[in-house]
């Protein structure tokens, strides 16, 4: 026993693939399974076959869904004028919580890393030009939502350059001091970011 | 869209029960599921099934194994003398790679946290007092090794009180400073229990 069983061990390796799970969790995740009830592994299992077989990806915008085009992309209030360009789908949820926005979306599926090998190809770009330069009557506005870090923020750099030439108007965002901040502890780039936003009250 | 669709919204559900596994790695988990290619979601589902179905807890130490009794307690090169006591199985792999115990092992299933609600019923004490009492030619020595933090320790005061009546030895693991460790940056408790149980060189 200085490895586990054969079988433990298969279903260790196959969740070391899952995203930021390394042996240990990996190991963990592993006797949580085989220690549940028939019933409930079975359930499981059944739930992540059903998730699998039912949701796809919507052509238009990328995201998954149970139907495609998915439902935001067929929904005739949503202003099909506008677009907002996101990293992943996880956001569109966040986004779609504030309210605020009635637009259309576009899921990037990550943002670009050249150190781990994430290049314009990998991402959904050019179906997002193809898209602006299809979709009739033009779109007007393009936001751009990734994350204000090093990649998302070169990410932004790199399709505003691309969508510059569209003629369609690119926003980013605001930057400035989230709710709740310190000003004491802001960091800087943040702090300068709403010195230099700064808006008539 | 302002919460997932249904499918993915019961896989998540389901991840969230992984253990230490929070709504926003859940969603991560169940995004890479239903990624996946099918026969990859299939792979996952059939070793989950498999290693549910063909592990099985050891009558006599409590740990998972393809067999039961399991692989070490009916290996006769083992000696039944001597019962290494451990709140998990993980913690059997790694000292079974020591070399250095050639006993057998008792599983208790985790550690005293009257917080959470761990009391002695809900670890497997009972079973090692009766196996104690119940193995012929008599157990000589009993080895504590559960993480010399206070959970730990506090589990290993409660079995030392209750396995002194049995009259056998009770060990406990060594502590003192670990290899490639510092002595400047040691903390108190350590370099204290490394000083009263220093060796003669």
């Amino acid at each position: 026993m200085r490895q586990f069983p054969r079988p433990l061990q298969d279903l260790i390796k196959l969740l070391r693939d899952f995203p930021g799970v390394g042996l240990k969790t990996a190991e963990r995740y592993a006797f949580h399974l085989v220690k549940l009830p028939q019933e409930k592994r079975q359930q499981i299992t059944e739930t992540i076959q059903k998730a699998g077989e039912s949701m796809r990806h919507c052509q238009l915008c990328g995201q998954m869904d149970t139907q495609n085009p998915c439902t935001i992309c067929t929904d005739p209030k949503r202003d099909p004028a506008t677009i907002c360009v996101v990293s992943d789908q996880q956001d569109i949820v966040a986004i779609e919580k504030t309210g605020e926005f009635n637009g259309r979306y576009h899921v990037l599926g990550g943002v670009l890393n050249p150190l781990e090998g994430i290049t314009p190809d990998s991402l959904s770009i050019k179906s997002l030009l193809h898209r602006i330069q299809e979709t009739k009557p033009h779109i007007k506005e393009v936001i751009i939502a990734t994350n204000p870090d090093l990649e998302g923020e070169s990410t932004a750099m790199y399709l505003a350059r691309n969508l510059k030439s569209l003629r369609v108007r690119v926003t980013r965002l605001a930057r400035g001091l989230p709710v709740g901040a310190s000003i004491e502890y802001a960091d800087e780039i943040t702090l300068s970011s709403a010195l230099k936003e700064r808006k008539e009250v």
